[in-house]
C-alpha cells in the first residue's frame, strides 16, 4: 500500500491543481506505484473569535498548526481573528462565496441561514460534549449537517468543544420565576429565546461589549462560556453570583467550515488530514476546557470571593419546558424538521444512558468523598 | 511555508531511513525550498483486543486507516488482533524490545511493570473520560507518562476512550456490604483490589473465558465494559442484575505505544501525523461508546428484560474509601509517587468543576424532563 511522491504537484501554488485519484492502494501498488501529485496549498481561515481568545481562538490556530506539521509544510492555513479579514458574523458568507477558504466558528451564529444550525452547536437542555460527538459522528448528525451545509456550498466538521457552559453572572440572586421577569441579560441564541419565554429580555452582545454593558447597568446579567473564559473578561467584579450548572449550552461544539469547491478539489488524503486535524483539536479542546475551567473556578472562588449559586428547581423545570418548545420551533419543516427529529431521538436515547452512567457517577463520587 | 517532496525517500522501505530535519519552514522556503525526504514506512501494531471487538479493536484499525489515508499510502500500519503475533499481555514487551513497532491496548495491563500504569487508563472513583483527557494533555499527565514509558523504550499516546464503564452483572442483588463478602467476581486491576478489601474474591479472566465461568458458577458476577460490548458477550442470560453507575473505571483511556527508537526515527511531520491520528480516534471512540452504549442499553432493557440496579449508598461509600487506599498504595515511591500525586491533584481540581457543571446538569436535565 505504497504511493510514490514526485515533484509534479510541488510546484503548484494555491487552491486547485490536479486532484489525484485515490483508488485501491493495493491495486495501485501492483501497478508499479503510479505517481501521486501532492499540491502545495495556501488556504485562509476566517474566525469568529477575538485575537488571542483562549480555548476558541487557540483551537483555530491548533487546526492550522496540525495541518502544517502533518503535511510537512505543504498545506498552509493562515488564521485571521474576527474582523481582520471579515467581521465575525460574516465568516459564513465569506466561505460560502469563496472569498475565504475556511472558517472556525459556532454554527449557531448562522441561525438566520437556517434555524437548524443551533443543533450543531448547543441547544438548551440538549446534549453534553460527548453526546453531541456521538450524535454527529454515529447518530446521523454529520449526514444531515452535510446536506444542510451543501446548500450553502460548505463542508462542516467538528473543530472544538467548550464542554459545559455556566448559567451566567447575576447581580441579584434568582430565587423564583418572578426574578426572571424583566431581567435584562446578555444571552444569545435559543438560550435567549428561553429567557424571553419566561418574561426576560435577552440581548446578543459581542464578547467585547459585555463588560461595559454590565458596568453601566444596561444589562443585569450575562452568560459567556465558563470560568476560564469568563475570568478573563472580569464579570466577577460587577455581578457576584455565578450560576451553575447552566442549561442553555451543555457542551458547545464549534465547527470548521470549508468552501465546498475547495473541499472537493482535495485528494482523499488531504481531506483525511484536515478532518483528523479538526478531530484532534476537538479532543484537545474538550480536555483543555475541562482542566482550565476547573483551575479558574478555584481562582474565582478563592481569590475573588465569587458566590456560586444554582437555579431553584421550579426555575429549572420552567426553563426545561420553554426549551423544549424553543427547540421544536427550530424544526418545523423541511430539512430543519429532519434535523430536529434526529437530534431529539439521539438526545432521548443518550439521556437514558447518562442517567445510569456519568450522571449518577458524578453524584456518587461526591457522596463517596464526603466521608 | 512550503516544502518540496522528491523521490529520494520514496524508494526506502521499512523503518528508519533518513529522518529529515523540520526546522523553520519559512526559512526553508527562503532557501529555495530544500527537498525533504519522505520515507515509506511499514509498521506493525499488536493489540490486546480480540479480533473484531467493537469499539476497541475498531479503534486500533481506525488509527491505522487514518495514518494510511493521511500519508496517502506512505505509512502502512498492519494491525494484529490479540494472539495473532503475540499474546495480548505480551504486547508491551514486544514493543519495548522492538519485535513490534506499536501496540494498542490498556496501560493498566502493564501494572506488573509499574503500579502507576493504571492512572493512565482508569482507577476506581477516578477521572471521567474528559477529565483524564484534561489531566494527560494539560495537567502534567503526558510529561509523567513520557518519563515512565521511556524507561521501557516506549512513547505512549491516548488512542481511544470507552467512557463510563458499568458496575457489572450480578446473579443476586447487592443490598448491603455483607453481600460482597465471599463474592466471586471477574474484575481486574484496582477495581479488583477494592473488592478484595471489602471481602470479595476478584479474578482477572480474559474476555473470552468470562461467559463460561459465569454459566458454570465459577464466578457470581462480572464486569466488562458497557452495554454495547457487554451485550455481545451475552452476560444478561446468566446474571439479570446490571449495576450502574460503575466506580472502577469511570472513563477508560486506551493507548497507542510506539517503540521509542521508531518514534525518534520519525520526522516531526510523521510524529504529528501519528499523534493526530490517535487523538482523532480518541475523539471518535468517546462519541461512539456514548452513542452505542445508549442504543444497546435500550436493547438490553426492552428486548431482554435486564434489571438495572444501583449500589446502596453505604456500599458506595465503603468502595470509595477502599479505592482511595488502593490508589495511594499504587504510588508510594519514585515516579509512581509523583504520578499518583499529580493524578490526585488533577482529580481534586476537576471534581469541584464537575460538581457545578456536568454532574448537576445531568441530574437537572432529568428533573426538567419529568414534567
Amino acid at each position: 500500500m505504497i504511493r510514490r511522491r514526485n515533484l509534479l504537484g510541488a510546484g503548484l501554488l494555491g487552491i486547485g491543481g490536479a486532484a489525484a485519484s485515490f483508488g485501491n492502494p493495493q491495486k495501485a501498488a501492483d501497478l508499479a506505484a503510479p505517481a501521486i501529485s501532492r499540491n502545495r496549498r495556501r488556504l485562509n481561515m476566517v474566525t469568529t473569535w477575538p485575537k488571542g481568545l483562549p480555548g476558541l481562538g487557540r483551537a483555530a490556530e491548533r487546526v492550522s498548526e496540525s495541518i502544517l506539521a502533518m503535511s510537512e509544510g505543504l498545506i498552509e492555513v493562515k488564521v485571521y481573528a474576527a474582523g481582520e479579514l471579515v467581521p465575525p458574523f460574516e465568516c459564513f458568507d465569506a466561505v460560502a462565496n469563496g472569498s475565504a477558504d475556511m472558517y472556525h466558528g459556532a454554527e449557531y451564529y448562522w441561525t438566520a441561514k437556517s434555524t437548524a444550525y443551533p443543533f450543531f452547536t448547543a441547544v438548551p437542555f440538549g446534549m453534553t460534549a460527548q453526546e453531541i460527538m456521538g450524535w454527529i459522528d454515529f447518530g446521523g448528525g454529520q449526514e444531515l449537517w452535510d446536506e444542510l451545509s451543501a446548500q450553502f456550498g460548505i463542508k462542516a466538521i467538528q473543530g472544538a468543544n467548550t464542554g459545559h457552559q455556566m448559567g451566567g453572572w447575576f447581580r441579584k440572586e434568582i430565587n423564583s420565576l418572578d426574578d426572571l421577569i424583566g431581567l435584562q441579560m446578555r444571552i444569545p441564541g435559543q438560550g435567549g429565546d428561553v429567557l424571553r419565554a419566561l418574561g426576560g429580555s435577552a440581548k446578543a452582545l459581542p464578547g467585547g461589549e459585555i463588560y461595559q454593558a454590565l458596568q453601566t447597568g444596561n444589562i443585569d446579567a450575562t452568560e459567556w462560556v465558563g470560568p476560564w473564559n469568563d475570568y478573563s473578561l472580569g464579570f466577577y467584579r460587577e455581578a457576584p453570583y455565578y450560576y451553575g450548572p447552566g442549561f442553555h449550552e451543555p457542551g458547545a461544539s464549534l465547527a470548521v467550515g470549508v468552501n465546498l469547491k475547495v473541499w472537493e478539489s482535495m485528494t482523499p488524503g488531504e481531506q483525511a488530514l484536515i478532518k483528523a486535524a479538526c478531530q484532534s483539536v476537538n479532543h484537545l479542546s474538550l480536555g483543555e476546557f475541562t482542566y482550565q475551567n476547573a483551575v479558574y473556578l478555584n481562582i474565582l472562588k478563592d481569590d475573588h470571593g465569587v458566590q456560586l449559586r444554582s437555579f431553584p428547581d421550579d426555575v429549572v423545570k420552567a426553563m426545561a419546558e420553554a426549551a423544549a418548545d424553543v427547540r421544536a420551533a427550530s424544526g418545523r419543516d423541511g430539512i430543519e424538521k429532519r434535523i430536529y427529529a434526529s437530534f431529539e431521538a439521539g438526545l432521548k436515547t443518550m439521556r437514558e444512558w447518562a442517567a445510569v452512567s456519568d450522571g449518577p457517577y458524578y453524584a456518587a463520587r461526591e457522596l463517596g468523598s464526603s466521608e
